[in-house]
């Protein structure tokens, strides 16, 4: 049996067709075009399947289920979008209306849980049942497997570990409370601090790297500059390690998952990233000679989020 | 049917026949004997609950399984407990050594996690699924029940809530890390902070509660002091409500449960202490307009060990 996987963004939707073990037959994207009627959009994703079948050959009848991985807060037994900011959602049935198209089972969760998922069945995390992925992006999101379920809570807003308190009156975050782990350990925490290192020191390799302009400052910016021994950008690069492994004892601490999974653009720094991390949370951990987590990075990239909604569908439907 | 719970502690065990509905219908006690050998002290466990039958007029054949709550690290699947501080346990057959006195399923988990079971059948969380409780004394304590199980994590460590760290590099911490939640909301952190202001003003109300003697400050005298409007103590009190709300915020953000339940000796302050922990949770919490756990107080004081444990067998043998 194949499963069809969603993953639907404030920007983009793209469709696969994937295998039980999380191999993608084939894809296809197209606009969500935020602001349409959530019907007519769910209705263009209706279509964008009916094109990722075709194309691979196949008709809705090769199918058992179908996912999707959507922003926002699911209430995953609804199949409804409770909340969902970037796309103005707010109760949208998704099963329901894709539903009106294609008479199979719809699956809907948070697209961070579901790639979570994904790293379970293809990804950093095969044949373990108990996994954490965060995602070192813009935001630092996160997604929970507990015996091989996705783990939403029980209000259906997800588990939110961007916003694990880390520093007791640190910096705002936009989500009200102050010092929370995105603020220390996202792609924006790097460039905020390499803009910081810019303005104080000129000459150094990262404001080099930026052409002196301050708009021109990534993550990627300073992580290489750091590769190259400029030392704002090894002192950076340092601090974000050590608040990122606070971060990932924490999570040990509170949920004890076999594997914690890495993604998000800083995850692409490597093993320059990996070993030192790793290095850090050994020192730090309560239970120093009990077995604990090891982390990883995602080896899956963009494709998690089809892979993990397909599975969504695959373990819903006991394909999995 | 009817369940036998035992609360195995450090000083002394307590062993109870507790209805399913969390109600104890006999119990009885007596001192662990930390230092005999493991299979003395679970042959003295085997007669107490002997006692406890003897004493209600009941028979093994009463009872459907025997729970045990141990401090520590418990493998469940086993029933053995891996690691114990204050037992000096390492690798004991909790489970293999009772059943050489009972022929009846046999069920052991952590203290903390047993607790919280109890608030779920019988305190301030009945009729819920999903709840977090902590404990306020010594250190800071947890139990996390998710679907209406106990959740222990992947290496059998259980949640250690009191080590999120929520202030990077912030206190020292016995396990390790720095700026651990229980270094900040802990009885013992009010008791510290209640010697400093002794120190640093010897005319305040807490110095005079204490005999201006540092070794009889407690976490009642400094609550104590606060409710009778001593500035030092107000100001410490309102710090540990601060400390304690980005604590339950963080628990939130990463478990969403239904309700958090307070326990253990700093929760007898009562309203004094809820009812600014609820305002100042509900100010900073993520998402304001989606609902969120309610927190609540333990009514179950120390019998929450026994109920709990016998609420493990009620549940694992399908009697609940």
């Amino acid at each position: 049996m194949l499963y069809i996987g969603v993953d639907l963004g404030g920007t983009k939707m793209a469709a696969g067709l994937v295998t039980r073990d999380g191999v993608i037959l084939g894809k296809a994207s197209a606009p969500t075009q935020v602001g349409l009627p959530h019907e007519q959009i769910l209705k263009n994703m209706a279509s964008l399947i009916g094109d990722v079948l075709s194309e691979t050959g196949r008709t809705a009848d090769d199918i058992g289920a179908i996912g999707i991985g959507s922003p926002g807060s699911v209430d995953d037994s609804r199949g409804t979008v409770v909340f969902a900011n970037n796309l103005y959602w707010r109760h949208v049935p998704v099963r329901g209306e894709l539903q009106k198209y294609y008479d199979k089972p719809v699956f809907v969760d948070n697209d961070a849980n579901v790639a979570a998922l994904a790293e379970m069945v293809a990804g950093a995390a095969r044949d373990r049942r108990n996994l954490v992925l965060l995602t070192l992006g813009t935001g630092v999101g996160s997604g929970i497997v507990i015996d091989g379920r996705v783990f939403g809570g029980s209000h259906h807003v997800g588990a939110e570990l961007g916003h694990l308190c880390v520093q007791m009156d640190g910096e705002q975050c936009t989500c009200g409370n102050k010092g929370c782990l995105e603020r220390y350990t996202s792609a924006t925490a790097l460039v905020r601090e390499g803009r910081r290192a810019l303005i104080d020191y000129p000459d150094s390799i990262i404001a080099t790297k930026a052409g002196g302009n301050l708009d021109n400052v990534t993550a990627k910016i300073v992580i290489d500059a750091a590769r190259e021994r400029d030392p704002m950008a090894i002192d950076i690069f340092e601090r974000y390690i050590h608040y990122l492994a606070l971060g990932i004892i924490t999570i040990i601490n509170a949920f004890d998952p076999e594997v914690i999974v890495l993604g998000g653009g800083v995850s692409a720094a490597g093993d320059f990233l990996l070993e030192p991390l790793r290095r850090h949370v050994k020192e730090h951990i309560f239970y120093k000679d009990l077995p604990h987590a090891t982390v990883e990075l995602s080896p899956l990239g963009n494709d998690a989020g089809i892979i993990g909604a397909a599975m969504l569908g695959a373990i819903e439907s006991g394909g999995l």
